[in-house]
């Protein structure tokens, strides 16, 4: 079968990669949609070291098998991307997300979705709603990092949000907020970006500057999204003392922080990563989050490679990949 | 008067500094006792560029005069440090501590309290209780810091503790939390420091690398008081996922930080500064945390720059000096 393979950075389609067998609580997934995320194109830049896998954790497929979970064969599903052992310190409390033994589909030990099939564990999938497409549900893995921010927000944290990053998960957080009720302002550096979601009736303003970023002051939250290590101490500036920074950026960079400015401002600083999906799934199909124009572009899997370039672009917004 | 003066790190003691006047709202006192604290010796290094003022913002007092508000004089006192406009924005949201207007007793463009006399706003003064001995009192302020701690931690923090830092604020932290039902392990680099936290109970460990610190896992919670920029990414790996950092340290320095390892373990990090005053004097009324054992040697004032060389050594725990 086809797959787009990562070998310690280099990329290439593989046309004869062996189709995977699942083994009990494990599902075989035949690929509908894939989305390309900004961690796929990190991986290729050497976020993390000695990655070698079949690339893609955005995905909405049909369960072609599922040993000992048959009611499954057919469904049209998403899932989560972490697997759980279920026993270890870290599942015994609840931090199914954060399982000490955990892989990660398309990014840590377990081969991803850019394939024709691949594997999921059964307890990770959910049954995607009639009514919402392909196109929606492919989307529902980073909407649910977009709803994670919500989620890890103190209680205390207060209304006032800006949102830094103009990219695919800037986006879709902006959506999100803008759903729940806030009116945040996305802060971005480009003016096409910032125009999708300005068409979605969010406030934007484009910024050239680490000036003009550190220009917006006294905000209670400020999201991070830029993808970038270095903004985080320009963004610290904006907020209020007490001010809550949602922090969603991984990067392969460390950042020099000034942590007197943390302490003495009484800062929190929180890190944000995957979220809940059953929210995501529920704002799809209530129509609350429309993600559809963020798609930039549509490749067959045959051109997963272009698919790849062209989402590295800096105006591209997310690229799908359908077989 | 005699007063001990940081002119842009420069320290002496100066024996014709002018007494100051208090002007409605505000209270002359007279020095009873005052603590050396890490900022003093900070500023000394220059912490904070062109600071020039006179140090000491740990003390306990009694009122000479205050002019409109004449029921204080006489009393013995205590006091929080930070200046409040009262009307700016941040205060008007009860964000007094960090009043935009704000100066600093002894920090930020306020005389402070290493001096013969010295002034305070009305507003910031605390009452000592009968049974509260001046070398208890003037524990104060750092134990309200201490108690900062407990009203910065996230409500679904967790219960296991790890505290580094065997100094001044750690040894007080260390009392709050197990005075507060905790059990901490105070984990620092000197011996001698180590064995005054255990006389009261506290675990402690003797640690000389950063190999060390991070043998230390899992821990729902941590507490940098370190005074050191460079422990936090070795701190920061002793947590679990959603694990809770404390920042107290506050360095001119800044700290190369891996944000990516914030994100992907969803840490919180918290910078906390100073604490509630009533909660402080409250333990010291009822004899929940004593800090004697915590004095390490009384100067006088006409000692007090012997006093801060003295506090600046590596052994030194609570250097007080008396008028």
């Amino acid at each position: 079968m086809r797959a787009l393979y990562c070998e310690e950075g280099d990329l290439s389609l593989r046309l004869d990669y062996p189709q995977p067998q699942p083994r009990p609580g494990e599902a075989l997934l035949r690929l509908r949609m894939a989305g390309i995320c900004g961690t796929d194109l990190a991986l290729t830049r050497g976020y993390k070291d000695g990655v070698s896998l079949v690339l893609g954790h955005e995905y909405v497929a049909d369960v072609i098998s599922a040993p000992g979970h048959e009611s499954w064969v057919g469904q049209r599903v998403v899932g989560e991307i972490n697997t759980a052992c279920g026993h270890c310190a870290r599942c015994s409390r609840g931090l199914v997300t954060h399982c000490a033994e955990r892989r990660v589909l398309g990014i840590l030990d377990w081969d991803g979705a850019l394939a024709d099939t691949f594997l999921s564990p059964v307890a990770n999938l959910y049954p995607v709603p009639a009514n919402v497409s392909d196109e929606q549900a492919v989307f529902t893995e980073p909407l649910a990092a977009a709803y994670a921010v919500l989620r890890d927000m103190p209680s205390d944290a207060g209304e006032r949000m800006v949102l830094f990053g103009d990219g695919r998960l800037g986006q879709l957080i902006a959506r999100v907020l803008a759903a729940e009720g806030f009116d945040p302002l996305l802060v971005g550096r480009h003016a096409a970006k910032l125009a999708v979601a300005a068409a979605a009736g969010i406030r934007t303003q484009l910024v050239s500057s680490a000036a003009e970023i550190r220009s917006h002051a006294e905000y209670d939250v400020a999201i991070d999204a830029t993808g970038s290590a270095q903004a985080i101490n320009d963004i610290l500036a904006c907020l209020r003392p007490r001010g809550v920074l949602i922090l969603k950026t991984t990067s392969a960079q460390t950042t020099r922080l000034d942590l007197a400015a943390v302490v003495v401002n009484e800062l929190r600083i929180i890190g944000s990563r995957c979220g809940p999906f059953p929210q995501a799934l529920a704002a799809l199909a209530a129509g609350k989050v429309d993600p559809r124009p963020l798609i930039s572009a549509r490749y067959p899997l045959a051109q997963a490679e272009q698919a790849m370039r062209v989402a590295a672009q800096a105006e591209s917004l997310k690229v799908l990949v359908i077989p």
